[in-house]
């Protein structure tokens, strides 16, 4: 490429590299929060492009898309449009860990998110593949493409997943690849490292994709929707569709003895994946090396979208050779005339430490340079969309001079997420799961909207039609709870028949609808029977009064260690400390104080290396701060 | 690759490499008629992808896909159900020139296809990409992929369109790249090769895709579509869509100041394109170069779906750098603020040289080994298509033991494209117009079915609905014309008063109802107004009737010459003819001859090179050796 075929292609305020599950809502945030904002994609027919699972959410991930529907962002809505089975996750399981699965229909995913995005006033859609970020004095100041446009913005955001140098490996077989059969990005981590970005290898895997026509389902468990049908976006009235069922089978013996027997010829062990894979969607072959008593693992055959007879065969990711793939397939109930039409493969890419960047996905050194998804180590779309939203928002809060926009572990899972990347940083593709969240009772997806609407409205990404909506329900619960505090029931014949009808214990006074509310076998929508004054509440806002109540006492202790953690989390850090002049710091914490920059004492304590005892020194040394 | 990972996958009766336009119909027409065909693609996400305009049909276009769907094939079906605009061109013209031209949402047409194929019985869908063709004794006896699957045939027919070593070019950049961000076919090439095809190098171009939303209509010209609309498939009922209006605008004075001052940019004249383009879709620079008294040249906007904004710009496929093409768009009149979302590109590709092919589409040294669409040097969605069905039907008739299937240049447009191609050759992208066909008036649209629906059920191709439906359609026709033959009426008030309303001369004695509808002025609807027997025939059936009576003087002339033309047609010339030993034959001739192996004296007589005076010699031979 030679300088004389660079042209000025024009000017952005942001820049967005990449247009899957981060990019797309990185560049709807920065439109909608008002900023000129170009979005780019090697190939316009992948945007939003699911290049794994056809399905969105499950535990701390479907969390992840109402928090993101709740600050205004696409991914629950665009769900909510495409899906093809939905159902509720752990109903008999504590409120923290109930979460929303749906089953999406790919293309209709994809194609409806490209739609809104073209409709997005302020919202450019260009493919083109950036090759290099251009910086003056340590600021972005534009891109530059494949075929020498160079356009200038004032922030951009890296979303380039994992195409980034991308090698797809199956079996003795490797070639440059991105996902899905499409190019890999093969300029843009040079640049990187020019910028000082240390770049690491990691790797992720996909099942085949078999013929629907060639399973026996007969032979399987059908996994079918539910009937009572939930949507993820908050917004969302009303979901209404044929429910789509999956398929459960299991590996067997002769399953894994195939494997076993082919592990020498599977690249991951024969060098041929460099990068490092997800602990949490190990492949197949992963799993039968590190469990290798387990007889069976369970695989799910889940279909690919409506109008087309493709299914993915969950839980058999691989990067075996072909042959192998074949037949550890046939070897599994169900399948044993299956047809495979897309073989697994492995994908190895470049992506940077996430510890170099800042709570708001900034660079720490490259001013106006943004992360956001699997670039950061991260693995999964709802990962990557919430990394998205946030690097959009504070993208575009930064561009007009505004306090950046974080959220801390306590009130999100976003807040989990971003924290973990940034400040414990991670070895290998980092995946969402409740256990990663501390205040998992308060972060819970029914809540998503009681907890970050207002943020949303205010950072000025949530609609009016969004916020009004917000406050009716929440008057509306605040309401309701007030009321079945303030009345009381005595023990009338229509009450103690009632009482027992549900094998609770009598009352002999006068007792509060709250009160009675608190008993795990009553139920809110039972209370109907015994209380005429019942407003019409939504289902949603009657899940939420009862949940409040019911598990008050839990609530109310994790808030009260919230309250803790937010006193560490307000002592604030500055930029510029110092970290060596400080006396009694052990020389680990001093050199990852100073690497982390953390911007609070509670992250700092989070930083592996710093101990307990540094970070009293810490504390001690803000308090000598304050007094000077 | 090793020998080491190749490995056995399985036996088809059929292999169809590549799955765009002739490969769908080829796998379609083997499998229908009961062969276990495997379809093979580099990405099963583009299965029939448009690659350039979202269009089918048009002039002679048309026609072809009324005779493939009149055989049993795919396309117009396919388009009938995905259509968004439909128009019957020429209206004005005779029936010869009457096309039906339908814009088309293309994620929608891949779909469907891709559906229609994945239900289709006998038929395996793969994605993997061929590298090998496997023979033994000049006979295909199977194929190998790039992981290392060897499957074994009877049969293969290579589709592989614009792939085989498919390389990308726009301005100076150039890189290796199969059409719309696909990855090309690099092994194919290189097997075809050791089997003895000489490769050529073509390329084809297609525009830039722009934004909708940047497009100011108010200034063109809008296209709209026909009230009356019309069906491309002989079996479509109706069609009832909402019509979407293409615009209208053209280049000016300042378009071609910008081209030629940047000519010197332009790959096809520095070379960076090796190979040979359409002579009738020149790029927008070729047409400025070689029309520079040209000042203007049309520019149609068409929607490339319904569910996006993205825009094709018939007119302006390029390979100039992307900075002239940004220039040259905002030129034109409407386009001054539009946004590019894809850049224009030409794509150099290597195909055979069609000549290697009987009129089968069999290669005449490798037995079993068939080719179709764009491999063969054509270019075209129809082209393919049309290529493809009959390679199939060939493939498959083959197969069970039966006669070739021929169509000969009188009985169909395919007759034409296969025989142009086979006999004459061609030196760049071939494309069929309704100046190739010397007996158009006879291969109309309109009797596409008449013409070849009975074939196709002989092959076994044809349904049994489809084809009573014909034979229901045909009988109805003759019937009518018989009446109006025999119903004579005289000169009463009634009938002198509708002839004066059509400005047609009086009568004076008895004329039957088919000398009247031969009058210009005369329609058959308009006869129901002085004839009440006249029955119910569906509009195609009337618009047959009142063609076959009006042109009917004609098309006798022409079915005369077909006449004389099917008498050379018939004379066969056997495969091991020695042309060197004939006497009396021009040294070029013999070559030409030996080369071609005509199956007959009247392909013989269009291969370039071969003499009228040729011709009396082999003539003469015939006659000798018939008399011996
Ligand atoms: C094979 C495979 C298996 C996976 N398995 C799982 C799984 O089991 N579970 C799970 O949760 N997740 C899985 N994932 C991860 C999930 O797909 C990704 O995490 C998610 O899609 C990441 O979203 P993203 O927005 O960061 O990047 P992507 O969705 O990868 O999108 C990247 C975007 O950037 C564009 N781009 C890249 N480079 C450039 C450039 N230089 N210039 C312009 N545009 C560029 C691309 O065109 C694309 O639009 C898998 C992914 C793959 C590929
Ligand atoms: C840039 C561009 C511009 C064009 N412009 C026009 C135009 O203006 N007008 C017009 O009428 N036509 C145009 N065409 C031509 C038209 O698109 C093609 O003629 C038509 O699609 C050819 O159909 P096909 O079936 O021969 O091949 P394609 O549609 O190209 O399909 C080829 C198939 O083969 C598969 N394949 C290839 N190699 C292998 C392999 N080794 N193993 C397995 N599978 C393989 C591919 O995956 C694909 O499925 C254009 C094409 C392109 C790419």
């Amino acid at each position: 490429m030679g300088d004389n075929m660079e042209y000025y292609a024009g000017e952005y305020d942001v820049i967005v590299i990449g247009a899957g599950h981060a990019g797309c809502e990185a560049a709807l945030a920065c439109s909608r929060m008002g900023l000129k904002t170009l979005v780019t994609a090697i190939n316009l027919d992948s945007i939003a492009m699911m290049a794994c699972n056809p399905s969105i959410g499950g535990p701390a991930k479907g969390n992840l898309v109402r928090e993101i529907d709740a600050l205004g962002g696409e991914m629950g809505i665009n769900t909510d449009h495409t899906m093809i089975q939905i159902r509720t996750l752990n109903t008999k399981k504590g409120p923290a860990v109930r979460a929303f699965r749906a089953q999406v229909d790919k293309k209709r995913y994809s194609e409806r998110m490209k739609w809104v995005l073209e409709n997005q006033e302020n919202l450019y859609m260009k493919q083109t593949e950036v090759v290099d970020i251009l910086t003056e004095e340590g600021k972005v100041t534009g891109v530059i493409t494949n075929l020498g446009a160079r356009y200038s913005c004032k922030a951009a955001i890296v979303a380039t997943g994992v195409y980034l140098n991308g090698k797809i490996v199956i079996g003795d077989v490797s070639y440059e690849g991105g996902p899905n059969g499409l190019f890999p990005a093969k300029g843009l981590s040079e640049s990187l490292k020019k910028l000082g970005f240390e770049l690491r290898r990691f790797k992720t895997g996909t099942p085949a994709r078999i013929d629907g026509k060639s399973v026996d389902f007969s032979k399987m468990m059908e996994q079918p929707g539910d009937e009572n049908m939930k949507a993820f976006s908050f917004m969302t009235k009303e979901i209404n569709i044929k429910q789509n069922s999956c398929y459960l089978t299991y590996t067997n013996e002769t399953t894994h003895k195939i494997i076993r027997d082919n592990i020498h010829r599977s690249p991951l062990f024969t060098g041929g994946v460099e990068g490092v894979g997800p602990r949490y969607c190990p492949s197949i072959e992963t799993k039968i090396v590190n469990f290798p008593d387990r007889e069976s693992h369970q695989i799910f055959i889940e279909p690919e979208g409506i109008n087309t007879r493709e299914m993915y065969v969950q839980g058999m990711s691989s990067s075996l050779p072909e042959d192998v793939q074949i037949d550890m397939l046939r070897s599994i109930k169900g399948l044993e005339n299956c047809e495979m039409m897309r073989t697994a493969y492995a994908i190895d890419y470049d992506c940077i430490n996430p510890q170099d960047l800042k709570l708001t996905l900034e660079s720490k050194h490259i001013e106006g340079l943004y992360f956001a998804g699997q670039i950061n180590g991260s693995s999964g779309y709802e990962e990557a969309a919430a990394q998205g939203i946030m690097a959009g928002i504070n993208a575009a809060l930064k561009l007009k001079g505004k306090e950046p926009f974080i959220l801390d572990r306590s009130e999100a899972y976003i807040g989990v997420l971003i924290d973990d990347l940034v400040t414990k940083g991670t070895n290998e593709p980092y995946r969402m799961m409740t256990s990663r969240a501390e205040y998992r009772l308060v972060l819970r997806q029914d809540n998503a909207d009681l907890r970050l609407t207002q943020k949303g409205y205010d950072v000025g990404l949530v609609t009016e039609e969004r916020y009004n909506a917000f406050i009716k329900k929440k008057e509306n619960i605040e309401n309701e709870i007030e009321r079945l505090k303030c009345k009381s029931i005595s023990p009338v014949d229509k009450v103690i028949e009632y009482l027992r009808k549900y094998n609770s214990a009598d009352i002999k006074s006068g007792v509060s609808l709250y009160e009675l509310l608190k008993r795990p076998e009553i139920t809110y929508a039972s209370l109907a029977e015994i209380d005429e004054e019942m407003p019409g509440l939504s289902p949603d806002e009657a899940e939420e009064v009862e949940i409040l109540i019911k598990y008050e006492g839990y609530i109310k202790k994790q808030l009260t260690q919230i309250e803790q953690f937010k006193k560490l989390e307000n002592r604030k850090l500055h930029d510029d400390i110092e970290y060596n002049q400080i006396k009694g710091l052990s020389s680990e914490a001093r050199q990852k104080l100073s690497e982390i920059r953390p911007s609070n004492i509670g992250q700092a304590s989070r930083i592996s290396g710093v101990s307990p005892a540094d970070i009293s020194v810490l504390l001690v040394y803000l308090e000598q701060l304050r007094r000077r």
